[in-house]
């Protein structure tokens, strides 16, 4: 396969091509997947996420500019929501990384999707997979927001990055909640703010409290990314804890496509698709969604009736 | 069934116990669903979002005690973010919401699950019918963050209000873009804040680009939330666009359980729980992962195999 061979060579027009089939999801895109799998997991990945407004792409773009000065290639993808009612993308790729876009070591690619079988995580899996297989030897993933999805987005990556600023207000207390236990290295940003030391202790207490099953003691590091400050030093952490894994290989598996909750969740979409082929069953749910529309049946029943009709021998087997 | 006629009564203890179950997932909280769920779709379902920090839970607050003044019951449901290590509640329910906690007509609660079949999305659907079911006349949905979790949880309420700050920073932008086309009405919190003119006409611009299926114009309102100036401008943007619905019914069905799409996904779970029942599909999902792992296969085709094994006659078929 002519692309294939493109993404192996590092060809960008093959790579952003690449990634537009796997961003529109369909058959196509486990084709590329699987004419590149055996040659991914070199690259390393790093998720950068945190609140809005905590400078993530300053600091993504700050760290590929510090890798391209070590001679580091370098690929960037911005994982985006998607707009429900348009089902588009919300953010092209961005302008203030155009200033990067000259340098033929860097790969950038913003990410929106749904159509993807699996949702944006896979979408995301998928693309980091053509970089790695392009030879990215750094793979930077900035995700916006921290709902769910961006730690699903997280849980890809081989070292998660997480940004804070302090003064963001008392929810961020709740919110750190749900990223703590997934940070290799913290990074208080804008850290000119005031009461970044009081923001830093009350980080280190909440951290202090926490012990993660590897033993890794999260990092805590401060930047002011707009200035350039402190980006070696994350730089350094994201090579400690890069070392941390390769030297605990009990720990160090890869986070990417490996658990049998990431191959449930690729199966279940896969069945879905497998039982909407079958005649009749789309005029089912049809039908189904009218009953529960009206309130005559509640989702579960209506969900199980066309389950039990499955069961038929004849209509749950093969289709021809 | 006891809890449903306790649900029917707005019986407290009922409805926590109720809430409880479907938190933890389950059969038994489709059967509490199954057997309300005809009494449900009365109730007002306000969905309140925002990024961190925008003073969400300070705006519900005051709603309520809005609300109750008006003598209407009122039901809270905080959705929060579950933690990917400890699938546990991060945050409980709040103590700030206690002082709302002795007056009878305001039952609160904090969802914090994805263990309900159909993730966190249904829980808390499940939840709003329960309250809904009881006779809450205001039901309102709080989030913490502004992922796609929490864009499908709005999607659920009937009016969905959007809470925005001004000088958020640059990232504001993107997020706005996301929930933009969902919000029936805009608050501008903290709206004693510098810049707030500017943030509003920014705002109004890109909102005068956005042009709606249902050509409702979402309103944009500002408050100052913790003074409690500005609330009830909210509720009456609220009330007027649940009228707007009313009048326009072709617009007008509820967003609650309704859709194909949300038929599909319970389907889509109701489906793999069905596999794994058969014998030997576990082991072959756990031998796919391993070979996944070592990168002998990509996952597409790790997939396809079980399922190609599925459509054996008398393995497809019914277990007994």
């Amino acid at each position: 396969m002519d692309l294939v061979d493109g993404i192996l060579k590092a060809d960008s027009r093959s790579m952003a091509r690449a990634l537009s089939i796997i961003e529109s999801g369909g058959h196509q895109a486990q084709e590329i997947l699987k004419g590149i799998f055996s040659k991914t997991g070199r690259g390393v990945v790093v998720g950068v996420t945190g609140p809005p407004g905590s400078g993530k792409s300053t600091l993504v773009d700050k760290l590929a500019q510090a890798y391209r000065k070590q001679s580091k290639s370098v690929g960037i993808v911005a994982v985006d929501p998607t707009s429900p009612f348009t089902g588009g993308a919300i953010l092209a790729d961005r302008i203030r990384m155009q200033n990067l876009y000259n340098d033929e070591g860097v790969f950038i690619r913003s990410m929106a999707t749904r159509g993807h079988l699996g949702g944006l995580a896979w979408a995301t899996r998928d693309a980091v997979s053509v970089l790695d297989a392009a030879g990215k030897e750094m793979i930077l993933v900035e995700t916006v927001g921290v709902g769910q999805d961006e730690i699903e987005v997280v849980r890809l990556a081989d070292v998660s990055v997480v940004l804070l600023v302090p003064g963001m207000g008392d929810e961020l207390q709740a919110l750190k909640a749900g990223i703590m236990e997934i940070a290799d290295v913290f990074v208080i940003n804008k850290a000119d703010r005031p009461q970044v030391e009081r923001f830093q202790q009350e980080l280190e207490s909440v951290l202090s409290l926490c012990v993660r099953p590897d033993n890794w003691k999260p990092l805590v590091l401060k930047t002011i990314a707009t200035e350039d400050q402190g980006v070696l030093e994350v730089i350094e952490g994201i090579a400690s804890y890069t070392q941390f894994r390769a030297s605990h290989p009990e720990f160090a598996e890869s986070r990417r496509y490996e658990t049998e909750e990431d191959i449930l969740a690729l199966l279940k979409e896969r069945l879905l698709t497998r039982v909407l082929e079958q005649e009749g069953v789309r005029d089912k749910v049809r039908v189904a969604t009218q009953a529960v529309r009206a309130r005559k049946m509640d989702p579960y029943t209506a969900v199980e009736q066309i389950v039990e009709q499955l069961h038929k021998p004849g209509v749950a087997g093969p289709a021809r």
